[in-house]
Parts: structure tokens; C-alpha cells; sequence
């Protein structure tokens, strides 16, 4: 009687993509960058937000933007439009960027030039949660369009970030959204989650966001030296 | 020497479902039901849209709306407190519904005593794409904050739907939304796909695709007894 053969194929795909995350972190720690992976639904901001983001912090930083798209170069043209530097990459269909890819995408960059990559995931609330992309900080954006209601829908999202960007608060006089009741249903699954509220159009709270970022850089530079 | 087993498994799991999603059509069609699949991204609008649908065509049709989501039964309780039948799928993860999870629900459904279901699905612009449903009609909901290029970015979303219902219409001075610019990318991807600009709040363009809609049901009953 032999042994059965068992192939757990979830389990055995995360831990593989752990492993090379892992792996990605190393990498970025021995170049002294830092890796912020940014989420959220399609359209909630993404790209604006890393925009208004890269304009503030280029003085301090050199920074690259890796975008995740299952297809399409328009968020790249965008980011090199406004002075970036960017690595499309097009996922052919997956619905998340995985360890994989983001290996694939920062062998194409010279780390030694850069401080700070920002990741573009694919715009959804699912699947990019549960995958580790090597990145050193886990942000999501919810808009204010999007409703309040979210967490409810989607808990690994909020489960798993380190920080919630409430976007388009410029418009919250049109929308029902009412910030204290999505508020404290953070505090209940995910107390340590920072909450910033900002227009990546009127540039209202980037600066706060912009300074709270500035500092997780610049600790996490200063582990490195230790 | 033995033959190779090749196990597909993706081939596998998209064959599996269609054949279980033509199961659940032929079923549908025994009860002279007809079954809408509405997808979009999160907050999007899609209970607004089946309530204010559901209120117009209920001296019509007996209705049924089946909500799925990741967690919660916000969506259900909505529907119910509209007046509305729900039964609510919690798909514990997965990003999609797909055959199986609709087989469950519509066994919970004396289908006798309805005409038209709705299928809520998963907020995502991605994977419920793939996966049949055994609905007769897709439909996509874009939401003007979520931005006119979407289309670029999650192209098969908008190539898989027959009607594209562009919802928020009521704050599109407040976006960068030109609706030229998506009807223009739509005609070269999709060109029979229908499109309806509505409002769920304010009610405009309500009217105009419950129109629609109910000739599609129309349509359908009428083939059914031929």
C-alpha cells in the first residue's frame, strides 16, 4: 500500500506566493526602499491619489509606480504624464497582482535609484487582499460614492490594510455616507487601522496623509540602519 | 507504460459550470422564469437600481432577487424592507457566484410563484464575468464617480453584457465622466450592447429601462411558447 499523494492546491499556491513575497522584502530592505501596495474598488482614485501623492513627497523621495491592470497602459501614461516613473504590468485577466508579478516588475527597475515604489493593485475589493505582494505597508481607498456600507461586504479588505483613505470627501454633501458609522465599524474589526479623509481632486487631507506616510518611510528607513 | 492523466482544471471548472448554468436555464424556462445577472463594481449601485426596478415592474411580474455577497445580508434586508422576496447567498470568500451557488438558491425558490429573479452578484468588474450564471440577460452597472475608462481596464466585463446601465447620472457635472468618450469605446467592443443613463436616486431613466427590460421578458415568454 503506498501513500497517498495530497496536493492542498490554495494552500500550496499562498504559501509559495509568501515565500517570494518574503523574498521581495528582502531585496527592497538590502536597497533601502519602501513598498506600499495600494487597493481599492475601480475608480475610487487610485491613480489620482498616487499623483497627488508623488508631487508632495518627490522632494523627499525618489519614487516609482508599479500598475497591476488586467489590460490597458492608462494609468502608466497618466503617472508618466505627470512626471513619474512607471512599470505597467498587465495581468492578462487575473484579478489581482500576485508576488509574482510584482518580482517580474522590479526586476525591470534599478532599486539603487529609488526610495519609495507604490503598487497599483487591479481595482477590486476581493481578491488583491489576499495576496502578499512584498510590500511594506497595506493601504485601501474607499470613496465616498462607494457607500459606507462596505466593510460589512468586504471585511478581509479592511481586516488586512494598515490604512483607509476615505476619497472624494468633497462630495459627501451628495452621497449618504455618513463617516462616524463607518468610523466605528473599523474600530470593531481593525482598530489599528489609520483613517484619513481626502479629495485627491481639491488636494483636501493629502498633505496629513502625505506627513503620516512620511513617517512610516522614515521609520522603517531607520529599523533598516540599526 | 500508462497513459497520462491530464487534469484541466480551469477548462475543467468554467465546463462544469456551464453545463450546470444550462441546467438551471432549462429549469427556468419549465417555470417561465426569466433570470437577470446584474454586475458591477462595489457601491455602484446595483440594490438601489433592483429596488427602484422592482418598484415599477411589481404590478407586472412577481419578482425574487437573489443577493450575493461575501459576508453580510445588508442587501437582503434592504430588498425585504422594500416590499421585495430575497434570499441571500454568503459566498464565504469567493468573488463571484457562480452555477452551484444559484442551484442552492433557487431550490429555496417555489418558482411557480414568480417570473423574473434578479441576481445581485459579488460587487467585482472582474471574475463574475467569467462565470454563467444560468441568467438570461446580463447587465453591468458603471457608476459616473467610477470614471468613462473603465472599459479599458476591465474590457470583458463590458464585452460578456447585453445592456450597460450608466447609474449616479444625476452628479455627473461634480466627475470627469464624457459619456461620448465611453459610448464611442463601447460601439468598437460591444457595439449591440444597450445603454440607459439613469439615476436610482432621483428616478431619472427608470422608466425608460424598466421599458427595456419588460420587452426582453416579454420577448422571452412569447419564444417559450412558440
Amino acid at each position: 500500500m503506498t501513500d497517498i499523494k495530497l496536493i492542498k492546491i490554495k494552500e500550496s499556491i499562498t504559501a509559495d506566493n509568501d515565500r517570494s513575497a518574503d523574498l521581495i522584502r528582502n531585496e527592497l530592505a538590502n536597497n533601502k526602499v519602501f513598498m506600499i501596495n495600494i487597493m481599492s474598488s475601480p475608480g475610487a482614485g487610485k491613480t489620482s491619489l498616487i499623483i497627488a501623492t508623488m508631487k508632495i513627497l518627490q522632494n523627499k523621495y525618489h519614487i516609482n509606480v508599479i500598475e497591476g491592470d488586467i489590460d490597458s497602459t492608462v494609468d502608466s501614461e497618466k503617472i508618466i504624464r505627470n512626471g513619474g516613473d512607471a512599470v505597467q504590468i498587465q495581468t492578462g485577466g487575473d484579478c489581482h497582482v500576485d508576488a509574482s508579478m510584482i518580482k517580474a516588475a522590479i526586476e525591470t527597475i534599478d532599486l539603487k535609484d529609488y526610495d519609495v515604489i507604490f503598487i497599483e493593485n487591479v481595482g477590486n475589493l476581493v481578491c488583491p487582499a489576499e495576496f502578499d505582494t512584498g510590500a511594506n505597508l497595506k493601504v485601501m481607498i474607499l470613496s465616498v460614492p462607494e457607500g459606507d456600507d462596505k466593510i460589512l461586504k468586504y471585511p478581509l479588505m479592511f481586516n488586512v490594510c494598515d490604512a483607509l483613505i476615505i476619497n472624494k470627501i468633497d462630495c459627501i454633501e451628495f452621497f449618504d455616507f455618513d463617516f462616524n458609522v463607518l468610523k466605528n465599524r473599523v474600530s470593531l474589526i481593525n482598530p489599528k487601522m489609520k483613517i484619513f479623509q481626502v479629495s485627491a481632486k481639491t488636494g483636501e487631507g493629502i498633505i496629513e496623509w502625505c506627513d503620516w506616510l512620511s513617517k512610516q518611510i522614515d521609520c522603517y528607513n531607520k529599523s533598516l540602519n540599526l
